[in-house]
């Protein structure tokens, strides 16, 4: 009798095992944050299981490509497949489908630029979304600007964020934080899938941040064809090359800041002007604040690299100019981190605090290079500024 | 001699005959104003064939599916799918791609929200293009306006054209258009596919209108689900029934207007204050100015019905106030017009007219029920606004 109760307790365990090994997936699933208004897919669960719906009668095989593995779904008697993804972290991805082997966006989903092209995008719900949730509380606004460019001798675009009362405030002027996007991105990541707006409207409204005004322009920078190394060989030299954020630095100096400063009501000083920026963007962030270190008080590098003391010491002005120096990081990327981003960046940082730089170093929980890092990044170094 | 001559123009003839029988199409092909930045396709030829291309090599059937016509593409060997449709008209069309029976947005393309669905667009160049070109002219601004609508008990959305100067003369105030999509559409349309922004900065480059805001805000109506008719039955009553209006209007009067008069600088009366909408976005002016005929002075319907002298004899403040009516549609549409607009829109306004009404009817030539039409009707309307 003991050794049966024994047997059953064992099977009943092996069962559970069986069951926990095809992974089945938490049944509570809701459509996302990023889904079309009407659509019910994509879906997400509590467990961050992204699952896909797409009626297709006549295909072979349909797959989700989301996290760069890409999911076999299933079709039913009516032709419709569906299928879910492996858990993914909290926040936002980019994805799309697969059809045969067209790899086309999902027709339910909102659509970004990232990855250098217009398609899906997925919000997965996260512990603090609250952060960039949109609330009930004064907002600002998030203004579509066209200028022309001398330095590109062209028309462009970019997206500035004026905090909340600015227009009832008119003899109230601001300080102005240039936040730049990453590569394979451009000027409407901050708002569409950064919810930078959001995150500052909560801020504002919680206390937490002083108002200023935001501009994102376009930092997109191409290989000029003749540098780019030829198939399969590495690129000779340092890399990226000199002089690839030359253009971006032009435009910013010579074209943006001094148009932002006479259409908006800035506080247009050294001291009242801050530049971050995400991966490509922190880079840039990198090289021209040190290169140009009397317009820049307040430095932002997200999942971009640091600075060191050797850096330093060749831009003197910059530890004479800078009043805050931040770096961040997913906690991901930290584990498995990818070279060439010039020494550790905590160490880096560490060293320039030792130099007597005022740093600031911050890690997202369980993040890896992807927007939800730098969403909290941008909430974290919002709160230290123009303080 | 001279026989075997004809029977060679007789046979070069029917060979050309036989060629244009099977519709070749001129080899002009250009990518679209909404092809993204960095993709070949989709195309656009200078009769209007729009041609599209797309990897999918395991796929059995591809079609392109624009203005209810699906067109067959054709697999070359290495799997990529290509094709055109027939000639379109000038201006903005909605499209999709169709693989083994999935309807998905072109991967190439920008996407624009319309027919309930944010997904493809494409852009045949129009002979007066020039109306919404991106030049180098002072630009007014785009404001993403985020609000909590009492009517709604919800955050909204609206987008806010402020005109060149806006930002500098901050003593100027100026006349508001309230300008709405059509069904199926959003707060996004006038100006990602409208071009409402460009058509009123180059408007006012060449002095021939007057600067003014701009308001679009979200009018979708669905019908609750007790008033919708079962399937295959037609509905009962007028329709859209009685009050199908109500909504939007209570939002724009007690919520919309308010929230603007307080946060831009505006002349908050009826003189300065005009209403606009095409398709039914018209519908919901012909509705609200006459209901609330002490509102606006200006009115424009856009493809959305018109209004009839037994409609004014009902709204007699609507004859006192209104300084000009404006009714128009594309040329297309009154060939094949649709029925349930209450009347042909000519006669009526013509007759509107006779009784004392400042009225303008416009025809788009060459176009439909489609977004050229509107955006020609914006750039006459706005010519004849608050003068």
């Amino acid at each position: 009798m003991k050794i049966k109760t024994l047997a059953i307790i064992f099977f009943t365990l092996l069962t559970c095992e069986i069951c926990l090994a095809q992974t089945e997936v938490v049944e509570d699933f809701k459509v996302s944050a990023t889904t079309q208004e009407g659509k019910e897919f994509p879906q997400v669960n509590s467990e961050g299981n992204v699952r896909v719906q797409i009626s297709a009668p006549e295909a072979r095989k349909v797959q989700l490509d989301i996290g760069a593995v890409k999911y076999d779904l299933k079709k039913d008697e009516n032709g419709i497949w569906i299928g879910e993804s492996a858990p993914q972290d909290e926040g936002f991805h980019y994805y799309q489908l697969n059809i045969d082997g067209a790899s086309v966006p999902d027709p339910g989903s909102l659509y970004f630029y990232g990855a250098s092209r217009w398609g899906s995008g997925i919000e997965v719900p996260a512990k603090d979304e609250e952060k960039y949730a949109l609330k009930n509380v004064p907002h600002g606004e998030v203004r579509e600007h066209l200028y022309f460019s001398k330095t590109n001798n062209s028309m462009r675009r970019c997206f500035i964020y004026t905090p909340p009362g600015y227009n009832e405030n008119i003899n109230k002027r601001y300080p102005v934080l240039y936040l730049q996007h990453g590569g394979g991105e451009n000027e409407t990541g901050w708002s569409n899938q950064g919810h930078a707006n959001l995150i500052m409207d909560n801020l504002i409204a919680d206390g937490k941040a002083n108002p200023f005004i935001i501009v994102m322009d376009n930092g997109s920078w191409r290989m000029p064809a003749q540098a780019r190394p030829a198939q399969g060989e590495r690129p000779k030299g340092p890399w990226p090359p000199e002089g690839w954020a030359d253009n971006f630095k032009n435009t910013l100096l010579n074209d943006i800041i001094p148009m932002v400063d006479s259409n908006y009501r800035t506080v247009a000083d050294i001291q009242h002007r801050a530049m971050a920026g995400l991966s490509m963007g922190g880079m840039q962030t990198r090289v021209i604040t040190l290169a140009d270190p009397d317009v820049f008080s307040y430095v932002g590098m997200f999942s971009g690299g640091s600075i060191s003391t050797e850096d330093i010491s060749k831009s003197p002005d910059f530890k004479e100019n800078v009043k805050l120096f931040f770096v961040s990081y997913g906690s991901r990327e930290l584990e498995n981190r990818r070279e060439g981003f010039g020494g550790d960046p905590k160490e880096n940082t560490e060293a320039l605090k030792q130099a007597g730089i005022n740093t600031y170093f911050y890690v997202s929980p369980q993040t890896a290079h992807e927007w939800q890092s730098w969403r909290r990044s941008l909430y974290e170094f919002a709160q230290l500024l123009f303080k």
